[in-house]
């Protein structure tokens, strides 16, 4: 898969996951990100880069905030987005994956932004796309989001630019979470030796699958932590989790401000959204001193933009 | 709320309702939107004014006919619009409201048109909104649809200028209209004092509630207007206000030739759409040489263009 | 219906048909389409012929394929592009399609590009609507396709540029077709004598009623031919049509490499998609080198650019 995503010359041709990019190309893209942030309130720098271009939001799994924030990246690099929300409800009539880019390729699509619940979509698509078009995972699975983990990444390196010397707790439900493994493999590239997921037991992946100590207790995972990284539980699994409710959830893998004093001063609270408040964060954590959530929406349209340009620069 | 929608300095911030406005603000805004009038079949003006900006279409209401409008008058202005239309299916996985907004703000979204069927939530947007955003309300439960009864105005205005004159019938489910609240708001600060309210009993609002007359006989409520404004009514509205029928509603409160011949001699005919031709309305009377109601509709696009660039001049 | 199509001094108004116009004007259209193809990977080339205008998609039937066509298209002309999909849950409340048509009008929408299950829809539309208005019909019923049929015809063109002397045959579905009807009516327009309309008897149409002849022998109609042009099998149709089963369709009708050796060495194969691959026509035949089906879909970009354009030049 990693070797998919390169041009024979070594350039980004496709977006698919962090798994064996460098660090030089992380930091490329982090800071051309910076480049494109704005502060709130004043207008998002717009650029050409990609004037004339189509940009597809292929979108198999509904999803509002990582959809808007592709279109916002997209349009403010002057590309025209075509947004295809294809539910199961098959708009497309049983075509085939491989029919629908042909398709789309055929209508002069340029880029193809693409989530899906199954596992292999994105590279599939990279792999049958013609040799111009660009393909961009934006979440895979339970396996890739990219851009997600750029996103925290650049979000981190803002408030604490040494990754080697990071300790960072990622708590919740690792075992069905894209964004912790699109974390996990930024991390891991940038230098971070110290990677906590704490979770239940059940929804902790393999020992070994993904680099990082595992941790089933919340308290012990986020001490002495630099960053405190929360994660969307869903209903469904804190129950198969023998978690009995979503109060028990909270008290026990929940950051409040009393969990988030065992990290160190000045550690950061981040999350990926949308938050369940009161289930995996307090509220006045979330929009507490410490945290970074919004700055990460924020930086996630940073990161897009960069990307998208990436293809055309 | 009146409070709530300007900024310190005195200008407009939010539009969320009519009520606590003053002539001279819905003046300047109908003023404004004279500009934005363009006659049918030639070019829409358009304007630069919302250039950069990001235009929010938030509806938790699905609607065609609102949202089309607001879209073309934000991309008549330059303005980038994302359409958001978040069913009872929850698009956004139960995040609260409050957190929807930061996410759109923090990717630079610059002005939230929200429509939603639960009184308050655009104050409560405009409440937790950064200072450089901007809540224009297009539709809040029974109770608030401000571009609504400025482009009634505005039509009324053209066709009969002096407010203070007029005699007005609003004829309807007036209890449950949000339609008929805001056009009472706007008539009545703009000097309008002979309003009727016309109903079934069970659809009228309580006494002293909204200004004007209360009727339940249409025939006695239209004499002599120069206004006969016609609302939408629903099935089950019908049926719980005795009405055994669509036929017998029609005939008690729908306004076909004869009924309109009580009211004024070039009395204007207006209707909010979409319309219940037969039954709120005759279709001859809809078509009918007194009717503006095409017009309300031009004029809704303009309104709202002019309520837009108000919030960057 | 041809009529209508028509402004006083004889230009075309609306495409609603192709039946009725003349060779010149479906050349002058697929002349102008070249110009508008553009190489796979090379950035479309873009007009500003409809700067300033507003296209409606207006979608009675869901489509991801036509649509995303069409939006391209007036995008890529510079037009502002209003998506309207009006599910059988009745976005717009029950309102009449002529009142559809007034709003959008007063709006300001300048083109509709309608979809619909029920015959004579965009007739209705061409005859309420303003003059200055153009109506596109997208797909009407088993009735019309007219820009399929142009797309066909223009892709033909670049394959086996003489008309009069080509032998095509349509397999499947022909009774309930509009892609059928319309190939047809190019067809025969551009002076094409030898059209085979194969598939099982009770999907045939009457005698008579399309120009060609009737076979139900697919191996038979496609010997000989120029064009082999695959049409899309409904499962529900397959029932009703005695065929117990996929494999018993593409057995009798499907097209895969030994039947199609039956027509001409270097006959091309077309599908209007989206394709049922192994039910209609085999993968090998779908992708290989005879096929044009992906010239088809940018041919449709182009076609619909042209007669977009039409419309204002």
């Amino acid at each position: 898969m990693s070797a998919l995503q390169f041009s024979p010359d070594g350039r980004l041709q496709h977006l698919l996951t962090l798994e064996g990019l460098d660090r030089a190309t992380l930091t490329a893209l982090m800071d051309a990100a910076e480049s494109f942030r704005t502060a709130p309130g004043t207008k998002p720098r717009r650029h050409d880069a990609l004037a004339g271009r189509t940009v597809v939001n292929l979108f198999f799994e509904p999803s509002t905030r990582t959809r808007s924030s592709f279109e916002l990246a997209a349009r403010r690099l002057g590309a025209d987005v075509l947004n295809l929300e294809i539910g199961a409800s098959s708009a497309v009539k049983g075509e085939s994956l491989e029919d629908t880019l042909y398709t789309l390729e055929a209508m002069n699509a340029d880029v193809f932004v693409v989530r899906h619940k199954v596992a292999g979509v994105p590279e599939r698509l990279a792999h049958h796309a013609a040799p111009q078009v660009h393909v961009l995972n934006a979440g895979e699975a339970h396996l890739n989001h990219p851009t997600q983990g750029l996103l925290d990444a650049l979000t981190i390196r803002r408030h604490k630019p040494d990754f080697a010397s990071l300790s960072v707790a990622i708590v919740g439900d690792i075992k069905h979470s894209r964004v912790a493994r699109s974390a996990v493999q930024a991390l891991a590239i940038l230098g971070t030796q110290d990677i906590r997921l704490a979770g239940p037991k059940s929804l902790l992946p393999k020992k070994g699958e993904l680099q990082g100590e595992l941790y089933t207790n919340a308290d012990r995972a986020v001490a002495g932590t630099d960053v405190v990284m929360m994660l969307r539980i869903q209903k469904e699994r804190m129950q198969k989790a023998d978690v009995p409710s979503a109060a028990a959830y909270f008290k026990r893998y929940g950051l409040d401000a009393k969990r988030l004093k065992k990290a160190k001063p000045g550690a950061i609270v981040m999350h990926p959204g949308p938050m369940n408040r009161g289930i995996e964060i307090a509220p006045e954590v979330a929009d507490g001193p410490q945290s970074v959530i919004r700055e990460q929406v924020a930086n996630g349209v940073a990161v897009r933009m960069a990307v998208l340009k990436s293809f055309y620069s």
